[in-house]
């Protein structure tokens, strides 16, 4: 295998994201509690709302404060307080601000790999508090580029590709999501590392299909993957490599 | 002058952008009105949280809708009913679903501007709702590039030309706005052409420095410009051109 150019996922695959979100979930839940609403019937209706947004609001923390806020009024059926929505405008507030909280390793794998490869940064959602996040995780300075992206679609990858000039085949990409960073990525002719994450949106899940399996990784750690891509390097593409396969992660 | 690659802004310069925010605005107001709210107060309140919030949402309609959320809440006093966050929310989502309506001569001038010039579409704001937009708009195919930013700072514009190996000399960008797309262009050595928009939202109007006033072209209308550029290139950068030298616009 011949791979130069890497990209890396950045949330949850660097820093800590869905935990944010569960956090503002559960203080959500308390809100919907106090006007007696029942959260298992609530928790259905606002997961519908949120990916039934996605199509005008695209991915993000705005995105996800708006429809919570279609949410309480729709839950409540209108009765819902302006100190309530006051509640989710701050807690939404709070996410975009929330400090970056790196995940073990991130640093180290970055310094390493980015000695003998040109790393890509490539996120999708809103481009104003993507940037800050990348700015305040202090790893900006790994990357040769950073790419923010509406959704991570294969087109949305061959157009970053055929920007830089990569051939799918020398290009691979990590992360957390099987839907957006390996899917995409090995549909159109390149490899990828699934680094499972402790949370994941399920929104996020896929199921790889067989024939393009032999095309994933899986590592379990950042600390694992410049040694896992280094024995990678030196192996052919058709024989079993040290780590195991990843099925549907 | 040896311009070659040009640079076009979106909003209000390809597509009508800001009457739909004057719109949104108007039926804003309505729903104030029926709280009774003095609408002379409530305007200066709304417009200082937009952009306040600029620093947390960024440029957008998502963003824009929020700061509409909290601005009702703020002026009731909370007396805002859950129906009134629901107007809220329907006019933010009708911007994002609004058809797009090309400006007189967008069309026309990118074909004939295409030909010899490497196209760049530079603009700013939620890349989900930009991507529809220029998807919709049926301009794509004439762009070499699509650059969405946070904002369109001289760091934004320069990171754009490194990436596609450009000389700020060679680089001109046309657009409405003092601020995004005229003065960071000539601030690093670029040039620009204004073509003032009858609407323009108050937050994008800045003085361009004398010093950088010889570097600044304006045309009236789209149908212009193709006419122009072609005058630019045969002229030195040091008479007088055809058309007048733009001032604060």
């Amino acid at each position: 295998m011949d791979i130069h150019w890497i990209g890396f996922d950045a949330d949850d695959t660097l820093w800590v994201n869905e935990r944010l979100y569960r956090e503002a979930r559960t203080r959500f839940d308390a809100l919907l509690a106090s006007y007696g609403i029942d959260l298992a019937v609530a928790n259905r209706r606002v997961d519908e709302i949120e990916v039934q947004n996605l199509q005008w609001y695209g991915y993000g923390v705005m995105s996800f404060g708006l429809s919570l806020i279609e949410a309480a009024v729709d839950l409540t059926q209108g009765r819902i307080s302006g100190q309530g929505i006051s509640q989710v405008l701050e807690l939404t507030k709070d996410m975009i601000t929330a400090e970056v909280e790196l995940l073990e390793g991130a640093e180290q794998a970055l310094a390493e790999l980015s000695s003998a490869h040109p790393l890509l940064l490539i996120t999708k959602g809103e481009p104003n508090h993507q940037h800050s996040k990348i700015e305040r995780s202090g790893l900006r300075r790994h990357f040769r580029q950073v790419e923010i992206v509406p959704d991570k679609t294969p087109a949305s990858y061959a157009e970053i590709l055929k920007r830089q000039a990569v051939e799918p085949e020398r290009f691979l990409m990590v992360g957390n999501s099987l839907k957006s960073d390996i899917l995409p990525v090995v549909a159109m002719g390149g490899w990828a590392i699934h680094i499972p994450s402790d949370l994941t949106w399920e929104h996020e899940v896929v199921e790889i299909p067989p024939e393009l399996r032999s095309r994933v990784f899986e590592v379990a750690a950042l600390s694992e993957l410049a040694p896992f891509i280094d024995t990678l390097k030196g192996s052919g593409t058709d024989r079993e490599t040290p780590a195991r396969r990843a099925g549907t992660g």
